[in-house]
């Protein structure tokens, strides 16, 4: 398993045997109102008509279309008006009889009998009458049953983020629940550097834990351990685990990388150690107790290769539709070059100058430099099978920024 | 000022006058752990260089290059094996001298007069000694001061908000706390209606809230009224508000309107009502003590027309970078039209077919149909100055969900 970097795995090629291994994450019920980017576990589908009967959509008043078809400017058609408050969110029984008219407001259900709406400032209106001087084509002003609500419409699909209009349309059908995926995830931070680095502090593991709040994780613990395998190990099996486990740090084939060991003392159903991926080769991916454990890099640029082409993948092989980022096509400024067999991370800063979008390459530094990842807004996807891009080339970018204007 | 609603204004002609009248949202300090998804209210540059000295990228041996120059396979260079613990994270005196060798792994500092590092893999070791066979090129396999981590990168921005990589850089600068806009909200669903309606259960208000989350505020009071402008304008001048006020329902100009006389009564220093844009026209816009009000139609498109078109630009206007949509260009599927001299807002399902991007207006139901959300993925903006597009124009849609692939 140590030599597993030797051979590093392409994530494409395990990526069917681990989700193998994997349950999906448990399923809870949360209140609708908390919902927001969560991922749904249920499919929820409209299951009635709104409105329920034809409804006014302007403020004036409910006509019988064939009461004023005759209507002119020279000959207005006199009706009369009805005694009725008809007001929007109540359904009263009122009956509007051939030769009369109803007070509406925006959003009023008609009377029965009616079938448009005169705009208010379309009529004369006088003691008890009004006057129309227009004819109106049937349902004008009107919206019809089905028309703003319907039967069958997808309100949220299971895998996919709640988002606000979902929201809207589970309080509509009386939902005060829904059912999400609980994706909860704990990181470990391992290493003694740590607790007593002379020149920096360490900050990987709150850049891992945004990153999957972002990507609608909850993060309910993270901690920090020195290098020790028994203590590592007892952490990853401790009772009540969140679905994901991630460890930061001690992941290379140094001497002093403890996580890899403390993986494979606890006996995972699956692991696999090393990935075709540059940066982030040295990943670890575990599977105990049916959830999945990963082990990143401390470095940060390492560590987001590793969410990005490791952990996406997997929670999308899962069912869990996590959204892609905005794609842009621009003209890359540098070549950029990867091993083959190798898939890139390449970090670039996308910018439009004189109306052309451009992606420089940030590869200074490699998988540490925080720097790549402040400077840039995007990243560029090198595919195994080739060395990777030209410069001048057309290069599709994975936008996780806004781009900025140059000119 | 209730006329408003027959001369309807233009949001960019009415922005720099609201904007005049507006304070910034408070500034507070908050954990930078808790961050996330903030609006900075400062600019942070970064003040070091990581590494501070070169460091390693590989596990292995740091030498002087000046020593193994003439090394080759066929006479391979013995190094004296330094006595020396270089581990990640700490910075310790050692002096490498000429014809000695210190193990290192990947992220320790390199001990001074050493200049590249020799992977593990191209060494033999032995008796205290190493046997390079390799000539290296000077800081090969080393991260040069300033690589990872250099001063003046922006960290992050007054007015955007936090990212998961601004978060680790903020930690690296030892930054405990993060100032940021306190974007809070409140909002209050008026009408009779809300409270008994025999055939639907308010929803829009939670369509806000959501919507407002998403874009980055914190909603912390959500309430009901019946229609009363007394009650109304006491729970608008009530103390403790916060930035932003949202009025939901009875802004039109129907009998039952309570809302916008509401407004009047509290005498804002700014108020217009009635906007140039379809759906939404009958929003109002106040600003009493320099905070903003915002009364939005009870109806989910009009609601979500006006907080595209009017709350986000006077957000932006304030210098907050509310993260625009990804566009998309697509192909209209049918003509849409919409009254000259109005902005309008066309919900939109964008879907691949046949390798193209298509838009689908959905326009049926107007104002209120939530099923047009539900069912769209977008919007295209209508500029106020045409009518509209012709079927098979080529329009920009704003994104706010995934698109499906038809084939």
């Amino acid at each position: 398993m140590r030599d597993g970097l030797r051979e590093l795995r392409r994530i494409s090629d395990i990526l069917p045997k681990a989700l193998g291994y994997l349950d999906l994450p448990c399923e809870i019920g949360i209140r609708v109102e908390d919902s927001l980017g969560w991922y749904s576990a249920e499919t929820v589908i409209s299951s009635f008509k709104l409105p329920p009967k034809p409804k006014a959509v302007m403020d004036g008043y409910a006509v019988r279309v064939d009461d004023v078809e005759a209507a002119s400017p020279v000959s207005p058609i006199p009706l009369k008006l009805l005694d009725a408050s008809l007001r929007p969110g109540f359904d009263v029984d009122v009956v509007l009889k051939p030769g009369f008219a109803a007070r509406v407001e925006t959003g009023s259900l008609l009377p029965i009998g009616a079938d448009a709406v005169v705009p208010i400032e379309d009529v004369v209106e006088g003691d008890g009458m009004i006057f129309v001087s227009k004819r109106l084509a049937r349902y004008e002003n009107v919206s019809l049953p089905g028309e703003e609500y319907d039967e069958g419409v997808t309100i949220v699909r299971r895998g996919c983020r709640i988002t606000p209009q979902s929201i809207a349309g589970l309080i509509l059908e009386g939902r005060g629940e829904v059912r999400v995926f609980d994706l909860r995830a704990r990181i470990l931070n391992v290493g003694d550097e740590l607790v007593g680095s002379s020149y920096f502090k360490p900050f990987t593991h709150m850049f891992i834990a945004s990153w999957l709040r972002w990507h609608g994780f909850t993060v309910d613990e993270i901690s920090m351990m020195k290098d020790d395998i028994d203590e590592i190990a007892s952490w990853l099996q401790r009772g009540g685990k969140p679905y994901l486990s991630i460890l930061v740090g001690g992941t290379s084939m140094g001497r002093y990388d403890y996580t890899i060991k403390a993986m494979e003392r606890i006996n995972p159903e699956y692991m696999v150690h090393g990935f075709a991926i540059q940066p982030g080769k040295t990943a670890c991916l575990a599977v105990k107790d049916s959830k999945p454990i990963l082990a990143l890099s401390g470095l940060p640029v390492a560590a987001m290769s590793t969410l990005e082409y490791l952990l996406k993948p997997l929670i999308r092989g899962l069912g869990l539709d996590i959204p892609v980022y905005p794609k842009v096509k621009a003209i890359l400024t540098r070549r950029v070059t990867v091993k083959l067999g190798v898939k890139g991370f390449v970090r670039v800063r996308v910018y439009r100058s004189s109306g052309r979008l451009y992606a420089e390459p940030l590869m200074t530094g490699g998988s540490g430099a925080l720097a790549s990842l402040l400077r840039g807004n995007g990243f560029v996807e090198v595919p195994e099978d080739i060395e990777g891009f030209d410069e001048g080339c057309e290069v599709e970018v994975n936008l996780y920024g806004s781009v900025s204007q140059l000119d």
